[in-house]
């Protein structure tokens, strides 16, 4: 069965969009822990991130490492932090979180914002691009 | 200043060390949010994880990546998790944290162990490199 992020890929599931390439996407999580928090995933569908061949994950750290460095330009915080627990949606996906204390990467953060503040979070991220 | 993780680098502070190669050290968290935490640090001192050349990063994440599945196996886990924070010390640090639910990666969590469990997990995951 498709993973919610493939149906994301697939465009079959609407989200706000920052970043696509042949073989990564990123795009705004909707339960963010903080401001800015995006989620970078490979398109091709895989549980684990270490299920991935090394070469796909150094791409995928690529873009990690790219997109971390355009979000800490555009968001205020200290450091954009990563993360990558996997244990909810079984496809690999790297959390990048926008940090002002450690307690902004607390997993049970959940912002709640209007469709119009995720929407001038992501053009304000992409100007940076 | 030296960061106490340079120190552990140049041996005047000690550590349970699991993987060590000439840009690389890996070594037991002593505050573990779970059992085998481990922390891998580029040797060389810099202060966010992005301060690394592409390459330097590259190099980082692909111990990371071996060193996951190392401990994967060497430890009772559903996965092993990955997070960036750095806030509170100066020099890049990636977090290893085998997971058997997402709130084992929970900051506050500081497990405390003897200096013996530490040696046998450190010899445990050793055993799979």
């Amino acid at each position: 069965m498709e993973s919610i992020f493939s149906k994301i890929v697939a465009g079959k599931i609407p989200c706000y969009k920052i970043y696509e390439d042949q073989n990564h996407l990123a795009f705004l999580d909707i339960n963010p822990f903080a401001l800015g928090h995006t989620l970078v995933i490979p398109k091709k569908e895989v549980n684990k991130i270490y299920d991935l061949s090394l070469e796909e994950y150094q791409n995928l750290m690529g873009v990690v490492y790219k997109l971390s460095k355009v979000i800490e330009k555009a968001i205020p915080c200290k450091r954009v932090g990563l993360t990558v627990l996997g244990l909810e949606v079984p496809h690999a996906h790297v959390h990048l979180v926008p940090l002002n204390t450690e307690d902004d990467m607390n997993i049970h953060n959940k912002l709640k914002l209007t469709e119009k503040e995720f929407l001038d979070i992501a053009e304000k991220i992409k100007l940076y691009l």
